[in-house]
């Protein structure tokens, strides 16, 4: 039985680092991320992973820190989501389990910067997830600005993926309908 | 008195180089851009354009068009949006008159891959969008592929941004509050 907060979902992403080396960056690190919790698709244009919520973090989360390069400016946007209609999440039998790149990335640091969208579908309260988020944000101390269509965030990459999954956490359970759009930076040269 | 379908929105995208020269490109991009009929914000995560519809979708496609370069892998995350709660896209009094960089970027091909998806939060019908959306990419033969979460699209430059500037002029009239997102993508290495 998988535990409560253990919902079917899916993150579809684009890493984009701005080096000449980019292929060798993105293959690198899709090709280090263990991905035998969920279920991947690697296109022209993005990777989508689908499985049980941690999974799915765990993995593009380790996705991301693989790609890092210090000095290598870098974005990724990624929507996790579910309930799209037709959508039928699927991911491995395993339903229980340590995340299995929590070992490899979780003591990884460096500062990021983040900005994360809240899109509800099913007519649920937007502006109490939008409420639930920014004090996500405050608490775990990554808060930086606010915007009508996005939160920004700011802090080291693992306050900054903490705040994106707790913020999952409890919209995955909230809401039958929602996307969290999120962008990643690393080493941006704007002040 | 602007036209019904000037509707006033705005528009925040990431333009993501990947080549070492990512500085200038994007720096060079951005101040090539006629921004007299938007108001324009940069910031570190995002540059957001405001102000009524066919100028803001103006904006963005020549920004992302004066980014292009032969051989360079290049995405760009654009949420084309409207109605978010405290929300007031503001942009110059001007309300009529040529959008002021089709000149410059009307006659310019090149073949590029792009996804796109509906987001609705006022309760409308998102079905009905989707639908919609995807009749308009079959129409203007960019459709390659569909997806619960997103249209996959596929054609010269000038054929795939005739395509996401009909979804919006129908979305913004259609929805009080609503984001198409885009990730527009050239050069890609894979096939």
């Amino acid at each position: 039985m998988p535990l409560p907060d253990h919902v079917p979902m899916s993150c579809r992403f684009t890493l984009s680092p701005m080096s000449d080396r980019f292929v060798d960056i993105i293959l690198g690190a899709i090709e280090k991320v263990d991905t035998h919790m969920v279920r991947s698709k690697t296109g022209k244009l993005s990777t989508m992973y689908e499985g049980l919520r941690p999974y799915v973090e765990d993995g593009v989360k380790a996705c991301f820190i693989h790609a890092y390069r210090p000095g290598v400016h870098m974005t990724m946007e990624a929507v996790y989501s579910k309930g799209w209609p037709g959508e039928k999440p699927e991911g491995p039998e395993a339903e229980e389990g340590e995340a299995p790149n929590a070992g490899a990335v979780g003591q990884v640091h460096f500062p990021m910067a983040a900005k994360m969208s809240l899109y509800v579908m099913d007519g649920g309260e937007w502006a109490k997830g939008r409420e639930t988020l920014e004090g996500l944000a405050r608490e775990l101390g990554v808060l930086e600005g606010e915007e009508p269509d996005c939160l920004v965030l700011n802090g080291d990459v693992q306050q900054v993926f903490d705040c994106v999954e707790a913020a999952n956490r409890w919209c995955a359970q909230v809401f039958g309908w929602y996307a969290l759009a999120a962008t990643f930076s690393v080493n941006s040269p704007t002040a």
